[in-house]
């Protein structure tokens, strides 16, 4: 049997056929266009899974579903998306609409839940606690508990980019200030590389960001890496607040697991190994068996996946 | 039938025979003179147990188990106290050196863990998710979901006194800086009152503070109360410090409620009032049912109440 996922994201919808062990078989997309009508966007995506559908030739008698990873806070149970910033929607039948064009059972969730979900059914070893945390425009993620998403009690859960790393500190886009997301997240980076780079003059930053034509989340690190000092610092600090937020999350949920997506995490183990020597100190289990921190694997894939296994947990 | 729980602090060690529904029969405590051989110690527990079991005249075949919440790290399966700085303790074998007092079954976990289930136990309203925040000379607490202790991967779940509140901040006990409970302890809040009263001579804290013999967790509030703006001041950044934890700990388990006890807790409304404006105005839901932030009920009893409900989960 088979299952469809659909990732919906601000920019593009992507979208696979995937088997039960969470393999890809056949994927595509195409543009989001997320200023028109939702209507409109409903349509294509079931166009994309109707093609998806032809291209595989997979009868449909063995598709058991399509999953939907959407942005914004949803409703589990009646497929409804309640509100969404990134693409607007406000109280929209997601599920239902969806239905009208292609009639399986459609199971949608929010897509940072299916992430995890994709990144655990494909990495996660069977961890009983599994988190995967993105960092990208913003820091996101979401908690696996014995191969289940983890809701809280009014599916709301989990936000582990909006818990507070600096009490007071810089202003968060949700609202409050000080959160990890706004120290954590690729465009922080961006900003506490651009302001070293305005301290410091003559750093090889420069060059970098004009050879790669911007300033970007690797431009610190790839600077840091040939022995520039500014950049170091940037790298340094970035760091820390990475790992002083894991530290909140391993103190909270001990995971088996602790799986770092999104664009920084591509530096690997140059990353990777400070975090973990920082956990490692910083950590307040000093007794018990420690998180495994590791990079995500699947990059874009993983809300695919995540959103066709919806109907298996 | 019924379970005996025992709660051993630092100070005392409290038993009570409980029901079946969590409510405590019979109760009683002995110093614990925790510097003594530990040995001795579990065999004034099962003195007292068995105290407890002549006192309310039940007979022992209608007992199911004693629970034992024990400070520190445990192995739930072995029964062992893997390491405890509270009570000096290391790889003792607790439930196995219990039985051979008193032959019964023997579950044991982590006070914390215990005082949790135990709030649950009675006032939990079979929340999905529930929180217990002890505010005393740490910041403590444990999380219940679906009616049982929730543990992460190891057991060593979880410590919320030890998320980080800012990031390279005060140093806390566990090592690491910027601790939650190095702002939102009574110990925290001592010293912030302590400092303040350092910055303002003429302060009725001063007053008060002669009056109870000391600086205690409530000085600064009962000076707030009476129009003191030093103290109000302290209260003010106390009640940001507390509330920043919680909307972290909302953000990432969104519990259905989370309790507040510990010796501030008493403060009743006056805080919690507080606590619910910032938590309301600062959690990242907005369109989600909202966890419910209430006072913990029931003080020193959740500890025994909890550790007699081990054997039911």
């Amino acid at each position: 049997m088979y299952n469809i996922g659909i990732d919906l994201g601000g920019t593009n919808i992507a979208a696979g056929m995937v088997d039960e062990t969470g393999k890809i078989l056949i994927k595509g997309s195409m543009p989001t266009n997320r200023e028109r009508p939702t209507d409109e966007i409903v349509s294509d995506m079931a166009l994309l899974a109707k093609k998806l559908i032809d291209d595989s030739a997979i009868d449909i008698s063995s598709i058991c579903s399509v999953g939907i990873g959407c942005p914004g806070t949803v409703n589990l149970e009646t497929g409804e998306i309640i509100y969404s910033n990134n693409i607007p929607m406000e109280h929209y039948q997601m599920a239902n609409k969806f239905k009208e064009h292609l009639d399986l059972p459609v199971r949608i969730d929010n897509d940072a839940n299916c992430a995890a979900l994709g990144e655990y059914t494909v990495n996660g070893n069977n961890s009983s606690v599994f988190v995967l945390i993105t960092l990208g425009t913003g820091v996101g993620g979401g908690v696996i508990m014995n191969g289940k998403i983890f809701h809280g009690f009014n599916g709301a859960a989990s936000e582990p980019g909006h818990i507070t790393l600096i009490s007071g500190g810089k202003q968060c886009t949700c609202g409050k200030k000080g959160c990890w997301e706004a120290y954590a997240s690729a465009t922080a980076l961006i900003s506490q590389t651009e302001e070293a780079m305005a301290l410091n003059k003559n750093s090889i930053m420069y060059d970098i960001a004009k050879c790669e034509g911007k300033v970007s989340g690797q431009t610190a690190f790839e600077a840091a890496k040939r022995g520039d000092s500014a950049a170091e610092q940037v790298v340094k600090n970035y760091i820390r607040y990475l790992a002083d937020g894991i530290v909140s999350i391993e103190n909270v949920f001990q995971p088996e697991i602790i799986a770092i997506g999104g664009g920084i995490s591509k530096e690997g183990d140059y990353l990777l190994k400070s975090v973990r020597e920082y956990t490692s100190d910083n950590g307040f289990n000093k007794y018990m068996k420690k998180t495994n921190i590791v990079a995500a694997k699947l990059f874009n894939d993983a809300g695919i996946i995540g959103a066709a296994m919806l109907s298996k947990i």
